[in-house]
């Protein structure tokens, strides 16, 4: 042991799996809530990913079983949710939005059965020609002037996901100019005034649904907009929430590329009967993903203790979201490479990863714009077009 | 891509296309063909793509069109072949193997048939547990004790590239500890000796069949043993001719990623509607793709001159095969970011380009191995465990 | 541990220097000596630097300066030290030696006069043709016939900083074949026994004073041997604290690189007036480095709190000595860019820390060794040749 | 053109100095002028340059003995220069404004001497506020109102190569708002009108002369003004000469590098006496770099025959210019790592190389600028601030 201090117990080893030892920065409620976490994904979601990714499918059933694990909208207190730590989960988008800018009324409405997975929800507020830009939406929402008490929203948005699927859809449109939340229920659009169309033939993420959101004079009852928040405040501190889950997530991808990578590397034998994990090209992948893991979630935990003390600040999200969703992304394509020809072969699972942590680096903020955010707080000068 | 004009000689323009005027280095025999390529590859190539690449299909008439047009064992001097030079067309793998190594028979035999498309070989030495290191292969031919003037040929190939379609398969094998060359027909395999069952469900080149080969006692006569090639340099030869035509294909590909990239950044508007074509950050992906396209085709015609004089070496492969895989799949992952979330959309065909360059990297020498190659040829050194 | 009490409460705002609010990881007495070291460096080391580089001289002074503030082994308790955290220091090479390895008695004659800078240490394991291997070293010591109690060593050493100037050298030498650690004194050691000449026109590391140490038959008492540690356990141990101390050295240098860039990017203008600071290119690369501070002080941290646990392993260090050196080093040359032809000024600073950066990649460990003991502690196959 | 003709037909071997055959492509001529130029910096510059380099030296006979050899403006055809092709030597920058841009009379006075290196020239453009946007420069010229015929210069230029020794100094400067080309003579300007003060201390290019132009109404004949060229078109067509002789230039670094790092590898043996060659981690840095110089070299010679075929635009320079910069410094970053503590010794000259190849990636045109110049060329849209 090299501490000088006599406080040494136990002999201490190094574990890949947490190289600098983040499980000792959570506490007994993170640790059990990942743990079922993670049970659930193996147990549950692995034995079904290979099929949803090839066929683009999406097991509604997914979300009642993780409803009833406790793991949708699991940091809200009360309403039938879990109430956990901001380091313990990512907060859910829409639940989060119903939960941060609905009245008390929507939030006793629609959040328990969201809970349990019983209705689904969706985010609309990316538009076709405005990606990354969502302050020139073209969306718009107009009093209806038929039926008192009623908004018309019409508009397009799109790359929604579980728009195909969703209940409840909240979607930000203009109105008088400004930027308003409004939850659509579905079942309230007469036919023809709300289509949501999935998209197909993605190229990542396949076993998640995603599709477009066509309004037509959908109609939205008053009580259904989000009463105190206007302009892109609502729907930026929405997604903030998400890209911290998002930072999150891209370590566990490839926590579960560098566990394969590794496996594969040593039952691999080329050469004189040597396991490819001898070839020092191939250390040096997994000994890079590896530390990059450790440094990316001591930095989560960091922001989500941040969060729960009400200090974070967007630009934080950004730092972490683009660098893990980048960190994450190179090294998955550099361990793909390790599998050589048969990288190319679903079942090795490295193919998905890699292709998801593409999409994952380019939404909620791509990596660039997330430079620029960033270089605009460092320097007080803007650098967008 | 390359323009085809009559040699401008008035004030020269920079072309993107053709930053260094590689153009220059072409006679007008290439440049035909080329033309004769692109133009095929545009209106019957492209529009079937999508489709086949989204279902993994592969339609055999592709193979009758690119033989009526003079592009099948296009470097193949009779047999109905078109001789073109090296700069003008990578060579076929299996036809090329025939013809440098095959008796006069066998190419009459199936040179012309195959140069039409009418009749499809394969290309089989990759054996599931040797990838890299194909001298471990267990596969073997031995003599059929009933049959005089007949080999059994025994094992299992993967990853072959049209095993499920081929008529004519060329099979490398071990006949008494020795790898010889074999062309096995399909049609004189008695059932059960000759299995080609497909690979499914892959995550590149989707576009292109892939199978295995399983073998017991699957016979051959004497005839279609290549006489005079021993060991592995018969396969290395053919797969060297593979490799170079793989290094001038994947600027192919880069060169469209460029082109879509382009024209999305220019077409696309955010921020104060201008395009991202201005974001510098955009210009820099641009950029750096295109100066290596320029040395990379610069790399393939030189090395296809002296390939034309009988100059080349493997490790000269080395050097244009991975670099050019290398660049072309680094390039083709920043033009990607281009298109942010509609990446994932597949009609913008950059996701294709994507998939299929970490194949290339991947095939005919993982890119780390071929850096081994050049280790041991600059220091004498060799370093394989 | 990363802290979770609640704290602060009043809005927090971005802060590019600490993005991740690090500081909020410390306590009271680490931000006060943080404080201290900083406001020295600012004013009694700073205004010296550029002619000791120039010149490389070093002025012994220095170390009584730093002595009187109580930054020489200040991790050590007792001995006239400082005592303080593993986060607030990194630890003394030379202090931590003989207070580790040492006699009660060598610690008494030694360590008060060491803290005060009153007399110089220096640390004598690498040699000119062991480097990254110290296990096959050299050097030797064996009992003078002519003297009990005496010890006689007789080898190189290079590298070695401080060597010049130092008064007390730690020297590992083989003893009967078992590596072994003795305190050579200078005053101590007839002439011709001990040469300590410095190595001149370094190209980094120029205020830093490096020497070898030519040993022919140097006597060293009994007492002067460190009594129970053999092996490479003792130097491997003391460079384990040298590295931790590395890790955080280069965020610092790094930080100053960030400082400096900015200041030249919003300082300097370009076409039409506006400051570099507004180039998209220019405000990535301060992105880039941003973030890469941020995540490696958090690691820093975590690890040091891991030390003064008892919890550290070596792998933890060759984690962060690895990754900081590495990312520091590709940051400072991407910053450098900022400066353009006004970069090659050494007034600009950049220039020095490039330089002495990617010293500090090299020392203690190259970075590529360091990946290859991840490697064996992730694979459990090592590949070393 | 790269040639096509058939050549030698001996069995080829794979030579990593030249892995793919340029020297193949050059004529008798260009490898001559290649071998004096490589020998006479082997014999005769080689074992000057570490003192040189120690004391920010640079003998101005080495001027003279490079005259002798015909090196000096070494393209010009006349005026006693040899008159070699583009290919075989890259222009020099003074000899070529005046060449191209002077009046008879001035290359009679001035290109023979400066051939054989008896009068030394200087290139004034830089500005201190004005690096990469020239265009914005402040220095002028105005008419003497009391001497008819002469042009009085006052303004500030620096980082200039030569000029504290320079008997010519080419100067550009606005007259009328326009910029012009002055051939300013040092013995015909009085006292106080002219300063070239030598910048010290730098941190690369130190065996070369920099310093800066001060002018205070130094006079210059109208004769010796560039009587046709106005605006920038001057200056950059000189550059652009001068950045196609660093593309050549930093292949010529990196060749060297190269080799150093080859032989240290395989002479540095650690771990049971394996040299570092055998290294893979060190194979594959060694194996990048040949890759590059070929591709690198490949795409001079290209230039070199389109530059004289009178095909270049500048957009191509950029091309090679920022390509081989970026490459070659990279490299030799990488392979600075193979020597591990003791490339901080200036003896082994990897040190050297890799400050003085940053220094040619930012001048005449840093590198982002010249992505710049390319993405407006690709896009036609211009992304400067």
């Amino acid at each position: 042991m090299l501490s000088r201090q006599p406080q040494a117990r136990a002999a201490s080893t190094f574990d890949y799996k947490d190289p600098l030892q983040c499980q000792k920065l959570l506490d007994e409620d993170e640790i059990a809530i990942a743990s079922v976490a993670k049970e659930y994904s193996q147990e549950k979601l692995l034995p079904r990913v290979l099929d949803a990714y090839r066929d683009e499918n999406f097991d509604k059933n997914i979300l009642k079983e993780m409803g009833s694990l406790g793991l949708l909208g699991a940091t809200i207190k009360g309403y039938g949710c879990a109430g956990i730590s901001d380091v313990a989960m990512g907060s859910s988008l829409v639940m989060g939005a119903i939960h941060d800018f609905g009245t008390q009324e929507l939030k006793e409405r629609f959040l328990p059965e969201m809970a349990k997975g019983d209705i689904l929800g969706c985010f609309g507020l990316t538009e076709p020609n405005h990606g990354s830009d969502p302050g020139s939406m073209e969306t718009t929402a107009r009093l209806d002037p038929n039926h008192e008490g009623v908004y018309l929203l019409s508009g397009s948005k799109t790359w929604i996901t579980n728009s195909p699927i969703a209940d409840v859809l909240v979607v930000w449109a203009k109105l008088d100019g400004k930027i308003r939340g409004f939850l659509v229920e579905r079942s309230r659009c007469p036919e023809g005034t709300l289509e949501t169309p999935a998209i197909k033939n993605k190229t990542g993420l396949r076993a998640s649904i995603t599709g477009m959101i066509h309004m037509e004079n959908a109609p939205v009852f008053k009580e259904n907009m989000f009463p105190d928040v206007e302009g892109l405040k609502g729907p930026f501190a929405c997604l903030n929430n998400a890209r911290y889950g998002i930072a999150w997530g891209t370590m566990g991808a490839l926590e579960d590329c560098i566990e394969r990578s590794k496996e594969y590397a040593l039952s691999r034998k080329q050469f004189k009967g040597n396991p490819l994990a001898k070839y020092q090209l191939i250390q040096k992948k997994l000994a890079d993903a590896v530390t990059d893991v450790a440094y990316g979630l001591l930095a989560c935990i960091q922001v989500g203790r941040l969060k729960q003390q009400g200090l974070l600040v967007p630009e934080m999200v950004s730092v972490i979201k683009r660098q893990n969703c980048d960190r994450a992304l190179e090294h998955a394509r550099r361990l793909q490479e390790i599998f050589g020809g048969n990288a190319v072969a679903d079942e090795y699972h490295i193919g998905r990863h890699v292709a998801n942590l593409f999409v994952a680096q380019t939404y909620e903020g791509q990596s660039d714009i997330h430079s620029l955010i960033l270089g605009r707080a460092i320097t007080g000068v803007q650098a967008f077009c």
